[in-house]
Parts: C-alpha cells; sequence; structure tokens
C-alpha cells in the first residue's frame, strides 16, 4: 500500500456524515474499478468531536492532516454549541486546520450545470457555460494584519482600526497557485485589486507581474481593480478563467461568483498549503455550504457539492483529471436527467433524497466509464 | 433675488457641456413654469480651466461651491492632458471639491427604468422595481487611513500596508444622512461591514446601531456582511432600500449595484457635506459616467444622466421633491416611447441625438405639469 494516496475524511457534524456517506460510495467503485489507490482515515471533528473528546479538534487529527496527501472535510456546526466558549465551537475545528496546515489559498470554482441555469439571477445567455476560479489569499490581508482593534479616544468617542498587509512571499505564492492551475485550464489569470489608492494592491499588482514575467509568461495576465471586477461578474462573467486576489476582495468576489450559479448547495472548494519537501501540497477540499442543521438526518441533503469536492481532491491533489472529469460529467448527466434534491429542485423535476442522488450519479459513472 | 437657491454648474470637460445645456432647458422652463429661483454661476473646471488659468481648480471657484446652495457637475478628464503631473491632471478638479467641502457621502442611486430592463444582466423578474440607494462614505476608512505605503525588507522583499480607520463621529454622521434619506424613501437602512473579522466593521455596528437607537428608531435596520451583500444584490435586489456602509465596500457594491441595472450611463449621484451654520449641506451632484472623450462635441452623449443628478438636486438639495419626480417620471416616459441615445439604443428603439433627448425630456414635463 505504499503507492495509496493517504487520505483523510472529516465528515464533521450536521449533514456532512450523510453526504460523505456518498462520496464512500464512489470511492470504492473507483478503487474497486480505476485503479484509485487510498488510505483512508477517519476522524471526528467539530460537534462529533467535541461530545466524544471535549475538544472541537485533537492534535492527533491535525497531525494526520498534516501528513495526509489530501484532506476531505464535510462541515462542522451545531446550534447546542453555539454558546460555548469561542474555543470550544465546533468551527473551531477547520479554522485550526486551516492556521495549522498553513492554508493560504482558497479556490472557489463558479461552474454551472447547464441543468440548473434557471437557478441563476442572471439571464441564461449572460451565465451560459460559468466555468471561472477564484483564488483567493485566505492567511494574510486586513483580517489578519496588525495592529488592530478598537480604541477609546481622550473625548470617550472610539476608533476601530485594521491593517491590510501583504509582502512579496506572501503574493508570489498564491500568484503560483493561481498560475499553475490556470495551466490546467484555460491559461488565463487576472489579477484583482485596488492599486489606484492602496499601496497594498500597488505591490501586490507589481508582484503578480514580476512572478509572471519570471515564471509564467506563458500564461495570459490581466489586471483589474477590485469594483471593476464586481461589475464584470455580473455583466458577462465568461470573460473570466482564473481570476486571483486578497482576502478581503476574495471574499467578496467569491461570495459574488457563487451566488451567479445560483445553486449554492452545488459548489466544492479547495484549500491549499504551501509546497512540502516531498513536492506535494497540503490540500483540504470542502463544499461551501455549512452543517445545515436543520435538515440534518432526514436524508434529504444534496450530496453533490461534497462529491465535487471530491472530484477537486483527484484532479488538484492526486493529479487524477480523469477521475474528476467523469465525476463532473455524471453529476452533469444526473441533473440533465431531471433529478433534484430539494434545495435545487424545481418544477417538472423528480425530487431524491441524498442516498438515490449518490446512487444515480454513480450508476452514471459506471455508464459513462 | 434673497430667496434664490444659489445654484454653481460646473460642466468640465468632454460632455460636459453638451449634456448641461439639456440642463440649462429644463432649469430654464422650471423658472418660467414652477417657480423655481435660482441664481446661477457657470465656471470652468478640469481641463477647461487647466487651458484658461493653468490648474484644474481656481481656489474662487473652491470658495463659490463653499457658498453654494449646491453644486451641479458634469464630468472632467481630457486625454491631452493625461501625461502631466498628478497635480495638474483634470480629475484634480473634483478630487479637490470634494475634499475642501469635505464631502464625506456619496449617494448612489440603483434606479432601473423599466424601458431599459432588457440591458440588464439580471432576468426581469429579478430586476424589476430596482430602486435602492447605496450611501458610501468616501473621506475615512482605508483610502485614507495612515500608516500607508511599501517597505523594504531587510532581506529585501517588500511589504504593503494600508489602514482602515473609522472614529465614532465619521460613523455617525454618513449614518444619520442614511437613516434621513430612508425617512424620505421606503424607511429602511441595512448598515454593511465585516463586524465578524474586523474590529472597524464592529465599531461600525456598534454605533450605526446606537445612533438608530437614540435618534432614528422609527426607521427599520438591518445589518449585513458585505460578501453577504454583494451575494444579495444578484440573488434579490429588491429587498434593499438604503445601503449604508465604509469607503472600500461602498466602492464595490455601488458599482456592482449600479451594473445591476445594465444601463451606467443613465446614473446620477451626490455626495454630501457635514451639516453648515444655516442648516443646509454643501453637495455636489454629478453623472458617475466620465468625460467620454470619445464621443465629445458629436451631439450624441446620453444628457439622462445629468438630468438625473439635477433632479437629485432638487429632491435633496432644494427639497424640490415634486419637481424631481416630474423630472424622473418625464424621463422614464420618454424611454417608455422608444426614444434612445445611442449608449442605450435596442432593435427597434429611435435612435436619438443628445438635443433631441433633452427637448423630448422637457416636451414630456410640460405634458405631465
Ligand atoms: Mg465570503
Ligand atoms: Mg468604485
Amino acid at each position: 500500500m505504499s503507492d495509496a494516496h493517504k487520505l483523510l475524511v472529516l465528515a464533521g457534524d450536521g449533514i456532512g456524515p450523510e453526504v460523505m456517506r456518498e462520496v464512500a460510495r464512489i470511492v470504492h467503485w473507483m478503487s474497486a474499478h480505476r485503479g484509485l489507490k487510498l488510505e483512508i482515515t477517519e476522524e471526528l471533528v467539530g460537534a462529533a468531536s467535541l461530545a466524544a473528546h471535549g475538544v472541537p479538534i485533537r492534535d492527533e487529527v491535525i497531525e494526520l492532516a498534516r501528513q495526509s496527501d489530501a484532506v476531505l472535510f464535510g462541515s462542522v456546526g451545531d446550534p447546542a454549541w453555539s454558546h460555548v466558549g469561542f474555543d470550544k465551537r465546533p468551527e473551531v475545528a477547520i479554522l485550526k486546520l486551516r492556521k495549522e496546515l498553513e492554508l493560504f489559498a482558497n479556490l472557489r470554482p463558479a461552474k454551472l450545470f447547464d441543468a440548473l441555469i434557471d437557478a441563476s439571477a442572471l439571464k441564461p445567455e449572460v451565465v451560459r457555460g460559468l466555468d471561472l476560479m477564484i483564488v483567493r489569499e485566505t492567511v494574510g490581508g486586513i483580517y489578519f494584519g496588525e495592529p488592530r482593534g478598537i480604541e477609546t479616544l481622550p473625548d470617550g468617542s472610539r476608533r476601530g482600526i485594521n491593517t491590510e498587509v501583504y509582502t512579496t512571499s506572501e503574493i508570489e505564492r498564491v500568484a503560483r497557485v493561481a498560475f499553475d492551475l490556470a495551466r490546467k485550464r484555460d491559461n488565463r489569470v487576472c489579477s484583482v485589486e485596488k492599486c489606484n489608492v492602496m499601496e497594498s494592491g500597488l505591490l501586490w499588482k507589481e508582484v503578480v507581474t514580476d512572478i509572471h514575467k519570471r515564471e509564467y509568461s506563458d500564461v495570459q495576465l490581466s489586471h483589474m481593480l477590485a469594483d471593476n471586477c464586481a461589475m464584470q461578474l455580473v455583466r458577462d462573467p465568461n470573460q473570466f478563467d482564473v481570476i486571483v486576489t486578497g482576502n478581503l476582495f476574495g471574499d467578496i468576489l467569491s461570495d459574488l461568483a457563487s451566488m451567479l450559479t445560483g445553486s449554492l448547495g452545488m459548489l466544492p472548494s479547495a484549500t491549499l498549503g504551501p509546497a512540502r519537501a516531498d513536492g506535494k501540497r497540503n490540500a483540504l477540499y470542502e463544499p461551501i455550504h455549512g452543517s445545515a442543521p436543520d435538515i440534518a438526518g432526514k436524508g434529504i441533503a444534496n450530496p453533490l457539492a461534497q462529491i465535487l469536492s471530491f472530484a477537486m481532491l483527484l484532479r488538484y491533489s492526486l493529479n487524477r483529471g480523469e477521475d474528476a472529469d467523469l465525476i463532473e460529467t455524471a453529476v452533469s448527466n444526473v441533473l440533465a436527467s431531471g433529478l433534484r434534491t430539494g434545495d435545487i429542485m424545481s418544477p417538472g423535476m423528480a425530487r431524491v433524497g441524498t442516498e438515490m442522488m449518490g446512487q444515480a450519479v454513480l450508476r452514471e459513472m459506471e455508464k459513462l466509464a
């Protein structure tokens, strides 16, 4: 088993375990029929870990994650644990993983399945074929910069302060992720900042321009101001391939891009760490949806974002692009056939539960393979 | 003439003078038929002022602006002056006005005329009836905070820094503008920040909540995170009445909201200063479009954003809401009748120039009055 990829599976809370079960079905089939070799470890995180071990995530689990080739994460969060101290909240599990593994690049694809085009608020002719990727820097920028805080002034009034900081190396490493990604896609990167009014944006633009020249001149690079990017995402989202930007702009623009699809419950994501000694990167894959405690345990959750997160994992951490394609095409065909979970239901379609949706994807994969 | 309102008209460069001429037509008619009393001064700004006086704006003009009840601004910018030193660029005229008059609140309506609904990238059923207003703080926040700059570190790499700062009083005064506006509209304010990750946002939320309780409890107040607001503007923009937010989020969200209409050339804006001793505020009204030097002098520019800027001026600085309604209804009807300038032209409509469009609006006003 030494040539097997080490996979850590953290299903978490709420609908996490249910939707992860549908991924397990696919993993099982791929192991039997596609030569996929995985050495899988499953662990508790979030409220599940709090209940069993008294902490949202154990140090051993973080160490396991560090030594894995990839982490497949479900979702954490449980109303029963929402009023405990900050360090005991289930969400700490994912925050700690991101921090300890230095997961600095968040990849958010906004891809529209043709069968779901009516869910978008945008006109079909504007949004059809949407397939862009936002790479957001996630451990730097204004959400982490010092000094920060609220101070009381001599006259009793107050002042709130946050600091945006970016260094050459922080910008370089996230830019490299974006350029590498673009090479596997349509080979275009658009770098987004506010260099017209912010020095941190000016440095961002200079560093991206410089590394492009030195290492990625085969990739097409453009620059755009963040406010214009928000406009262009609405006006003509299909102009973009890969967008790379800082923490704050990425926070806003990736959510905006997701909403263009109209189906947030469908979207996967990845977060990557620095290159390791073995040439690989720590990487965590998770749906952008939460633990949805209101529908947990009812067998009605949409498993597709979790399944698509696994497809991203295959593509970006295991370099198995064909397997990823197989899953994505199967999902697309199942949706085209009219099957829908409740969250993406529309008139005339057939409503199914979590398990039937998972099985339908697997049957379609069998057909396509 | 002592009961006349003092109006300073700064047509500026490019299409500015052409589209301002159509406003003059309306002013003339309103003076004759609606009892509008204006004491109008016209001055040069931008490239026009550079050519005549060697500066983008003279100190006397700024003083005039300070003593006016309102400033109606056209647009500045001219490619002939784009390569001179920063303080000689035509754009300095508007920057100086904003700074000297302390114009801290930018009002950006995103209003969709039904006749132009097809220009939006959003589905008609999502965007129909859109009528929201974004109030953006414009003299504080991260675009102005200190420390700022790019420094070189000992190892030769660099670090870019910007600082977001907001004080109680800066937040209070822009919140008041938003609440006052809401009372003239649908009486709802949504305050937008990132209080979950930024202390400056936390203070923003606390101060807005506090002033609402003390002075505006009759207005409906809600709070939203900036990334969610970007999503909601696409998903269901009609949920909003007035949005109030800081400089950076306002920069992005106001452009996003404008783009929802699909017709940027139609949109006016206002920028307000602090309350003066006479109870009024300094205020500047201008279209969001630029000087469009490529089509200047051809008589084909769309005058509607300039006309609608004047309508805003009537409503917010002169308290003549009925006159503003008259103009806005006339514009709406003219568009419904099928007249279009080139920038908003669509198949089956009648293409007209600047003057014919202006005259059509005036004829419609005469009919309606
Ligand atoms: Mg976000
Ligand atoms: Mg902007």
